[in-house]
């Protein structure tokens, strides 16, 4: 659960970094910035902030923003009712991020898992993205992701998105990311 | 057909837009710029540049370059092979953009089609999108759109493009945009 000054906290430094990378939103949007911590509590370490633009029965779109050090933890999209998984790109905005995908183990990887949750963290193919790089992910493919040094803005282009369909390879996290 | 120094002075002027936009894009982006005129060859006025970030199978991601009075003219994204017409979203990123589609006609609309175009343009409602303001059009829906004052960046995010399938109100205009 995260506490209302939490969630100001995070929406407030969210609302800064989009305007930093010169992202304009509206007031409307400015209200409903979501702030995710995966129900493990501990938001500065696993925890994502995004702004859902759209998200229609065919596709979504979205900016994800995260705090230097910041990790989205590992999951992936399955497929659901005959339909195949979310398939999604991220672009990086702003600041860096990196992604990591099934593959070839990156032999010194730039990032760690929040400490405690190492076992949760099974894909360690690196994939660093810089403002205007990006990376499309086929659906169902394992991934996780950690902001650099600066935090970052990453846009994500995707098919509908269906949170709650989402799985965890960590079992402490069963449903749709608590959001403020 | 575009001509190589027209085509160099318009996606010059698409990359200095975007950069004042705070859009960051890669080399290889900057030299896949593409610059359409739709055939009629007045592209100051029948035209629009654009960047395609991605474009599966499933989902279709492009920023929208278009200079103070450009005009992007009047098509719609039809049902092909018993598959929906292209579903998109226009978010205003920078300057401002008039969208005009289906219904009440607007009394004093801001924009005129080019000249000698007129009669190619029947859909008279308009929307006008501001930085971080957006739109969203239904398959098959008639559509055109023209650049304000200070021309625009405008992110289009879609399903699957398939340019040769639009649909132009005027007949003139037979085939995918000519592409520099």
């Amino acid at each position: 659960m995260i506490s209302p000054a939490e969630y100001e906290r995070a929406a407030g430094l969210t609302a800064a970094m989009l305007q930093q990378a010169g992202i304009v939103i509206t007031p409307e949007e400015r209200g409903r910035l979501e702030v995710a911590d995966f129900g493990l509590g501990d938001l500065r370490h696993t925890g994502l902030q995004l702004l859902t633009y759209l998200n229609t029965d065919r596709c979504c779109s979205k900016e994800l923003v995260m705090e230097a050090g910041q990790t989205c933890p590992e999951h992936r999209h399955p497929w659901v009712d005959g339909n195949p998984g979310k398939e999604e790109t991220f672009r990086c905005r702003w600041g860096s991020v990196y992604v990591y995908v099934p593959g070839e183990p990156t032999a010194s990887p730039a990032c760690r898992p929040p400490a405690g949750s190492e076992q949760h963290y099974t894909v360690w193919h690196e994939v660093k993205l810089m403002p205007g790089e990006q990376y499309t992910l086929a659906p169902n493919t394992k991934h996780w992701f950690q902001a650099g040094p600066g935090g970052c803005v990453v846009s994500e282009f995707s098919t509908r998105s269906t949170d709650e369909n989402d799985i965890f390879t960590d079992p402490r996290i069963v449903r749709a990311p608590e959001v403020g």
